[in-house]
């Protein structure tokens, strides 16, 4: 394959991501100019740049076929259209002069765009409403990126055991192509509804109209950011936490399923292996952290029934708002904050995480391990989802495992050399690989804030977000030499 | 299968296991009666109770062929027979009076035949010279224990990947059996030989006999009690603790190796794909480590090379000695040691840990999803050590790393509910389920003790060490509905 055939296809692709990407800048910009803002400058600036790339980029490319797609072209795609917005969305936050340097500008913006949450700004309540809007809008857009990601790009590609997800054919090719495009553009519409729905709720449990917009865009999306320093605690209601807990679990099981049930009127999430052993799982943690809380830490029931569904629920939706500092609530709900991080919500979904149906697979071969060690020569037959479930699938599923824990190693290491604890390392790299948002400790915990991490830290930080994003082999593929040889 | 034909086989093992045991009790004993100790009527007693459980067990079982023993059998003798020397190895602690609580002698049992190497015990640099020698003897029991079971259980066994090391018949025959008896003799010599060989290094290099003797037992087996509080602290040279770095090195290699070698007169040990990448990786992590002690603590270099490759290999290995506190040597060498916690030594070694051939096989499993992410039809063929590596072996040791976390998330959660910090529940469950020794922080670290927390914890931990020193499977396997269908 030459040089251009290989990166022309992906050029076309990246514009176009491009060219939708800069539009959303114009719903900033328009806020911007009726505030009467100096922002608007920036957002003009930025606008033109992606456009003006896109443009480029497009005419460029205008004679390659982006039907004839290969693996090796997906994956530069996928991990370079996250780079470029990631760049180009972190400039509104500098040119505004939100943040004083670069880092922190993209800190913040890849951390909007992966959907993790963690910030870098302080004093958000008293923030210019176009810099909140485009915060919110990062993390909206990078949680629909998410999803049509798992819906056209993870399941073609032999990576992280999602080709489980794959609906028919086994290539890219014309067939698939206008399939998954219109089950994205479904995807899409129903994004669209239930950031309304969201917006309606968080208005009808007092919220003030912007409030509802921003919150409704980084719950749906589990991204997290919020318009206060102090997140979810500066709505005293619990009204408002009740609308985020529902949100939040929409936001974390798969949408594919809702335009299917849509599509077919009949009701077929229940029917859902993941979304099943989900939803139970979410509900048995609720009531073990809500029992310790009401037990140990004599909490009223329905304050500790709605703090522990919400913090525990944002933590394993990879949310990462937080209502409250459960760092204080014990060793024991410290340790369970500290792996339902890793856990994460359904494939297809906005969530990070390992994700329910890794932990399916493993728990499949786990009952295989058993009934193997009695019956060395029976056969078994695995299935998921009623469908069969291959050698190849289960092992590239825990091949997975194994990046993450090696992962979450290495920037481990590189985090405690940049300067920081122990604790404050190992729940920073896993709250960035996992896509959550907040740590565990003074620093970075729920209350704290990633402002004061060093430079080198907050890199390695926004390396590992986008890591984990990407699932890691999607990303890491492109560092070995086999990639580039051809 | 009958009850009988199910129980009396694992009783007639598990009776000669326990007279062999009960002999042990004779060098402790023989110790006291030389120092005129009362503690010769506790050892006597232990030693009658082993005696006659073993002769009652002989007589019982005396119709039954042990040669026809299936995996169901081999599952029960392995838990079986740990857990009752466990108790009975717990007996002269506590009726010694070491101890005053039940609790306590059981850990400090288990901890020393699990070759973890956590003490309750303070004061030991006082204490009788046959207790010293009893909880040392545990350990090289213990690391004994592992190798025979290691050669001659595990690879029959499909459980964790170690039917990797099945040397020629898939079942547990007539013609395997004398076959492994004859290795586990021959190993039995060479570890004897290799532990006079580690006493003679340690008193070269200081040590009075006592000390030698009894290090050379903790050292080999990759154990880690000591004589003293202070652990290797208390030998302020450095040759004793280049012996123990050599020697602990040597406990972590295969030992089927060495007794391989030595029947072939061939040095087959650098061909070993296991030996190679572990003996690689612990010399680049002492490098790392030193040069950080150097460069970052300005420690001089000979001291920090010497400490640190004690502290780093006592943790890879498994072993759990310590020198000085590195819980104080900053945030980077807390990463590091936690990380090392999971490494292990090789398989057949007295070493815990997840094992370096699992991390091999997980390599292979990750370049072959590289490789099938751009070639998705492409056909490999994995080997490991110049054999086939079959899709069984590579889920059972992946298996393996997922009932690993899940343990470790359980024990966590339940050891922070009894009431430790997060960090000693996190770095307590690792330390116990890995058998290493030492956790992090200033209660379990390598200056603390276990004797501090509830007895609800060391339950805890004891049940984590034995889950770990059987690789998790072995044991739960008897918790399925499935083992006691038949």
């Amino acid at each position: 394959m030459s040089t251009s055939r290989l990166a022309m296809p992906v050029v076309k692709v990246c514009s176009f991501t491009l060219a939708l990407f800069g539009l959303s800048l114009l719903l900033p910009l328009a806020i911007a100019a009726l505030d009467h803002s100096n922002n608007t400058a920036a957002y003009t600036a930025v606008f033109l740049i992606c456009e003006s790339l896109a443009l480029s980029g497009t005419l460029a490319s205008w004679d390659y076929q982006i039907s004839a797609l290969t693996p090796r072209h997906m994956f530069l795609i996928t991990s370079l259209s996250w780079l470029v917005m990631s760049l180009l969305g972190a400039l509104p936050i500098l040119l505004t002069g939100t943040v004083s340097t670069l880092t922190d500008a993209v800190f913040e913006a890849v951390s909007g765009l992966t959907t993790t949450g963690s910030t870098v700004l302080t004093g958000l309540d008293a923030m210019p409403a176009d810099i909140l809007l485009w915060r919110s809008l990062l993390q909206w857009l990078g949680g629909l990126g998410v999803i049509a990601m798992a819906v056209a790009i993870l399941p073609f590609l032999r990576v992280g055991g999602m080709r489980l997800f794959q609906t028919e054919s086994s290539d890219w090719s014309d067939k698939a192509l206008p399939r998954a495009n219109s089950t994205i553009r479904r995807i899409i519409y129903f994004y669209l509804l239930l950031t309304a729905l969201c917006t309606g709720a968080y208005m009808l449990a007092g919220m003030d109209s912007f409030h509802a917009v921003n919150h409704a865009m980084t719950t749906l999306s589990t991204g997290g950011f919020s318009t206060s320093d102090s997140s979810f605690a500066q709505f005293g209601d619990l009204g408002s936490h009740w609308v985020a807990i529902v949100f939040m679990m929409i936001g974390s099981l798969p949408f594919g399923l809702y335009v299917h049930s849509l599509a077919r009127r009949r009701w077929l999430l229940w029917q859902d292996q993941q979304l099943r052993s989900f939803v139970l799982l979410v509900i048995a943690g609720c009531l073990v952290l809500s029992s310790y809380q009401i037990l140990v830490n004599h909490q009223p029931p329905l304050r500790a029934l709605t703090l522990s569904s919400f913090n525990l629920i944002s933590v394993i939706s990879t949310t990462g708002f937080a209502s409250g500092d459960y760092s204080h609530w014990g060793p024991f709900a410290a340790a369970l904050f500290f792996f339902a991080t890793f856990v994460g919500g359904c494939s297809g979904s906005t969530s990070g995480g390992i994700k329910m149906f890794r932990f399916q697979l493993l728990a499949i071969s786990l009952r295989e391990s058993f009934s193997r060690a009695l019956h060395p020569r029976a056969v078994t037959q695995r299935n998921y989802n009623g469908r069969k479930v291959d050698d190849a699938i289960l092992l590239s599923s825990v091949t997975y495992l194994f990046v993450m824990m090696i992962s979450l190693a290495v920037i481990t290491l590189l985090l405690s050399l940049s300067g920081v604890d122990f604790d404050t390392a190992l729940t920073g790299a896993s709250t960035a690989l996992m896509n959550v948002g907040p740590g565990l400790g003074e620093l970075i915990g729920p209350a704290g804030n990633f402002a004061s991490l060093s430079e080198a830290s907050k890199w390695i930080l926004c390396a590992g977000m986008l890591l984990g994003r990407l699932e890691f082999i999607t990303v890491l593929l492109l560092f070995t030499p086999a990639f580039w040889r051809y």
